[in-house]
């Protein structure tokens, strides 16, 4: 008998007292391990998710976590052999390998890399801009997202046991909430194994990982108002989850990425000479094949103009007869076994029941030659393509989860998206068109219908990911059918974690509380001028306000000979009379600013390092021959970079006149040492 | 008999054949209205708005549909006698009207200017950066919202007729969506007359406002994947919408906001004798007593330190007892009627609940005098304050829909948190201190169980709206038992009724499907100098590319003594060999801008009226004496301002060296005047 999989719970691995259920090798029938959950303390695991996992996980700031994530990404490269190895057994080649572990692998690096780049280093993410809800400006508002103090429940399908497990769990993680993951039963034992190596590194705090193998029986009954489900599977299951009564009234949160009929649209624009057309047909044909079309981003619908049809499908049926199935151990085979014979029956009554609305044009139904693979215990089959008859409405409805797709018919663009749309809402859409109008028309016909639209031509085909591949830093879900989830998308994917609140209060307890100085609230006038502060020294609020400087008609007039911007407002009294701006000869913004610099700077070399960068600079009053110009600057926001000796200062700078209105305001970033003696060499 | 009111569907006013049921002033019980909807063809209003009210809204740009709901709100102001004159026969007082007509009217203008500031003169919205998703930038990504082809049915609240309404209908206007509002019965009347007010306007096209006076049976039935419900009122009506098909299985979005025991929290630094008490009491008792208690928002629960209780309770028992309670028609009424008896006797059952935990420490059960009114047909009680009884779970979960609150205690400010957290989620709490240690550790405690968290002290008071007012800039929702949606809060309510997809392209055709220019998109270089082109003339993707400019050692030196700018690393050879980013004498950031537009600048009198910002400003890397920059400016985005003579042009701006590495990027942002004549004077 083989190995019992065993679960990670409450901070050791539980082996259940059962043999437990055996799971097949997909290619060869043999057994891979036995499956069972049996006498698996669920309530406590949720407990020790709540108070060991999510207490830690929360203690740290955004950058922290990402650095952990980055650590595991790197870990788990190191031992991606391993994963490799076992998972030839789900039926995969090593192309469908690649999408699973290295697919994996590369969403924890691109949150790690998007954690630091794009959230603070801080447990709060504010999100927009301040509102300022008096006239006086002492009552303000801005809205702010906080980590959940729940627990993030991963239910995943067979199909991807290693990137479903990570690309549920880097955003939760991110966002700080602990994970219970629980893989779907045919290829758990690959998930097994990952969770082993993540366990096993330590890189992650204790209880922020926890995997369930076997049933998630009981699950959601101890899941409550903070707490959330990451569904991919059904539409059946999702369905009994969406009747639970904590999700229907105790606040669980649920997100479903079920059945998705997605399509491909080959533009009325492209010609079989177009090189369009051969990647449509590629396309087509490698949605079917990767992971054996068990992928709920592939293409079930290939729309094509009429009058294209019978040479797309001849196109298609030519390239998908050189599709070699077989034992995806044979480096030859480039389609593997279906996840089991269960599965195989499944698509098997798919097909039949499109075959209602559609012929089969390409692959036989029986079956076709084998390289290597035991045709009666293996899950094998050869893809197969369907014509749709007219007015069909099966491949709107059935989702044949395998190497199967249809080919409609369309004869105007709004009957494309017409087409498109009776999928419900599906997670993903191609376009293949190289006609900027064709695009634009179908992708914002398509876009309310889906996730994520694709648009391929000659241009991009190169380096595009395809049809099929979600991207960590693109949005993953789709409405309706497709469940109306959404996951991934960069920050998007960890804010989806997290709850956002509006806060209003004054200037100063606004500045409290979140960290960062807010316009209105209290500057600090301290004896140093800042730019001498270090990253340990400088305070949010420490401000620098300078003398008055008078800018002169000479000033203007040089600046436009110097630097060549002689535009007629800084230079032609009588043109710069008639502008309806300004009335009369103004100063460059871009002067402002370098005077501004000039009243700001402390110019001897000390812990600023350098100014890279200005956000959100606007003019607001035009600055003539005699005003006097002043600048207040004043520590905004402070990011100590983790592993270099200096971190960001973002500087809230308002330039005014001598009546003191403002003139420009801007930020100012720059970077800080972290740590500075003015006395070392 | 009184008038039977009309429901508007389909383009006409529709009145049912049935005589309708009785509705009454909630002060005198005179019969006001009647309300039937017998009859009522629904399913030809759904089709209504998908088929007439739908294409036309999305045919006109954010900003047009801005345009038009600031005409609304003008329109309404100008007739909102008419609103007020009903509005007191709902048991509002004046205080009461304000919050419901002008707070509606409010909301109005407050998204008209939003939908002008904050969302482009375009039907698409960009959310967030371009995403590169190849290393050769042929392969990018962008995420963006589309309208929605559906429908949004309102189900609003009888407590609000006018603002409930407006507050839904204007985002999703804004968003696109016609919309179909259903009033509760027993304050219809008035929602009723606001409708007629601005079907009557014939501002909104026709199709975009429907009205249903009476039983919303059978709605949900016809909605379908693109259509949303955003509902306001009792957990127990939101269970059985969560309940339906549509909404379990066939894809409608809901959104619901319900039950709240929203909570406000006395901080431990506040004594008797500053000034937070007093804010602290009286914002207690005005949300008690505004609506006469009968708000989503008000405090269900006062938490205090329990070595204040006693001087809290008594403060509040005092300012009660000068609550004046009787007809709303007379002036000196402080608070007036609730919406009904049937109302009244909830509120009566819930306080007998409460009981059970709880005493009455101010108010009189039998009722107390009237200041006119009926006080057998008028639906009048006094505000009751209740006290906890140590360990009582009733507070927690019953919510008295009227003028009662509850008084309980704490110890430790991780108790309040832990207290506040027991109501499940709530739509808003309140903190009042004036220490930033409690409001930071209190605000953050709170922020993942609330929508919206008000600080107050001394320094808002002034300004503060108050505890219960949701704002529309602000989000207003919450998590759990506030029922998870989430309304208002900006463009967030917009966007809310728009799908997000991520569209992956290469530069040239993502640039097409968004209108906006997209780097790695062909540029235009025309003969003529984009800076001679009015608005009418320019293209998105018009060009200028400079020849270069050499930056000399003077050139730095001379700018620095010029502006006062002498950083060292501009200015010392030798120290700026040893700074570790530049590593000798570098041009300063504001001189390579200054330069690179004295070489983008056409100098003449032009369309180009004014530089008004700057975004997004990257110095990447350093420009050293002797190094040539060049400027590339390209049109990134054409906004045309309504009623304006010119409109904002966004140029992408790349500063480049001698190897064409880019030294800068940024956004540079212009007004241009929509039409230009050279020869005109």
């Amino acid at each position: 008998m083989s190995t019992l999989l065993e679960s990670y719970a409450a901070g050791r691995w539980f082996r259940a007292a059962d043999d437990g259920e055996p799971l097949l090798d997909a290619a060869t029938g043999e057994e891979v391990a036995r499956l069972s959950s049996r006498g698996l303390d669920i309530a406590a695991m949720v407990r020790h998710a709540r108070e060991t996992g999510g207490p830690a996980l929360r203690s740290l700031t955004f950058h922290e976590r990402a650095a952990l994530l980055k650590a595991l990404a790197k870990h788990l490269s190191e031992r991606k052999e391993e994963l490799y190895a076992l998972s030839v057994r789900t039926g995969a080649t090593s192309r469908d390998t690649a999408v699973d572990v290295d697919g994996g692998i590369g969403t924890l690096f691109s949150y790690a890399s998007k954690g630091v780049r794009e959230l603070p280093n801080d447990t709060v993410f504010l999100d927009g801009g301040l509102e300022r809800l008096g006239k006086g400006g002492t009552f303000v508002g801005q809205h702010l997202y906080t980590s959940r103090p729940g627990v993030a429940l991963q239910i995943n399908a067979f199909n991807f046991p290693v990137w479903g497990m990570l690309e549920k769990l880097a955003p939760a993680f991110l966002a700080g909430l602990p994970s219970i993951v629980k893989p779907a039963s045919q290829t758990a034992y690959l998930t097994e194994l990952a969770v082993r190596l993540i366990v096993g590194s330590g890189i992650l705090p204790e209880g922020t990982i926890q995997l369930v193998a076997g049933s998630a029986a009981g699950l959601l009954d101890e899941l409550t108002v903070q707490d959330s489900v990451a569904f991919t599977g059904s539409a059946h299951t999702a369905g009994i989850l969406r009747r639970h009564p904590n999700v229907l009234d105790g606040g669980v949160l649920l997100g479903v990425e079920a059945d998705s009929l997605n399509c491909s649209v080959l533009g009325p624009d492209v010609r079989p000479d177009d090189p369009e057309f051969d990647l449509f047909v590629k396309g087509v044909v490698t949605e079917m094949t990767v992971k054996a079309g068990q992928k709920c981003t592939a293409i079930r619908r290939a729309l094509v103009p009429s009058a294209m049809a019978d040479q797309v499908v001849e196109a298609l049926a030519a390239r998908l007869a050189r599709v070699t199935v077989g034992d995806p151990r044979n480096p030859d085979v480039r389609m593997g076994a279906l996840a089991g014979l269960g599965q195989r029956e499944e698509v098997r009554k798919a097909v039949e029941a499109l075959r209602a609305g559609a012929d089969v044009v390409a692959g036989d139904l029986a079956g076709g030659p084998l390289l290597d693979g035991d045709a009666t215990r293996g899950a094998f089959m050869t893809p197969l393509l369907l014509r749709a008859r007219p007015g069909a409405t099966e491949p709107h409805e059935v989702e044949p989860f395998g190497p199967v797709s249809t080919v409609l018919t369309y004869d105007t663009l709004d009957e494309a998206v017409a087409l498109a749309a009776r999928g419900r809402g599906s997670l993903v859409a191609s376009v293949v068109t190289h006609d900027p109008e064709v695009a634009r028309s179908v992708v914002l016909g398509l876009a309310p219908w889906h996730g994520r639209v694709l648009v391929l031509d000659r241009d991009d085909a190169a380096e595009s990911t395809g049809h099929g591949s979600p991207l960590p830093v693109l949005v993953h879900g789709g409405p309706g059918r497709a469940g109306g989830g959404e996951e991934l998308g960069g920050v998007r994917g960890v804010l989806h974690h997290m709850q956002r609140t509006a806060v209003q209060a004054s200037p100063d307890l606004l500045t409290a509380v979140t960290g960062r100085w807010t316009t209105g609230a209290a500057r600090t006038d301290s004896d140093v001028h800042p730019f001498r502060k270090s990253l340990a020294e400088l305070r949010i609020g420490d401000t620098i306000a300078s003398p008055p400087r008078t800018v002169s008609l000479d000033d203007i007039e040089h600046f436009a000979e110097f630097t060549g911007d002689t535009f007629y407002a800084h230079t032609d009294p009588e043109a710069a009379a008639r502008n309806p701006l300004f009335g009369g000869i103004v100063a460059h913004g871009y002067l402002v600013v370098s005077l501004a610099a000039g009243l700001f700077v402390d110019p001897a070399p000390g812990p600023v390092l350098a100014n890279f960068g200005v956000d959100a600079l606007r003019f607001l009053t035009p600055v003539k021959a005699g005003d006097a110009i002043a600048v207040t600057l004043t520590v905004k926001q402070i990011t100590p970079r983790s592993g270099a000796g200096h971190g960001e200062v973002r500087w809230d700078a308002v330039v005014t006149n001598q009546e003191g209105r403002a003139v420009a305001t801007y930020d100012v970033l720059t970077l800080v040492a972290k740590t500075w003696d003015e006395n070392a060499p």
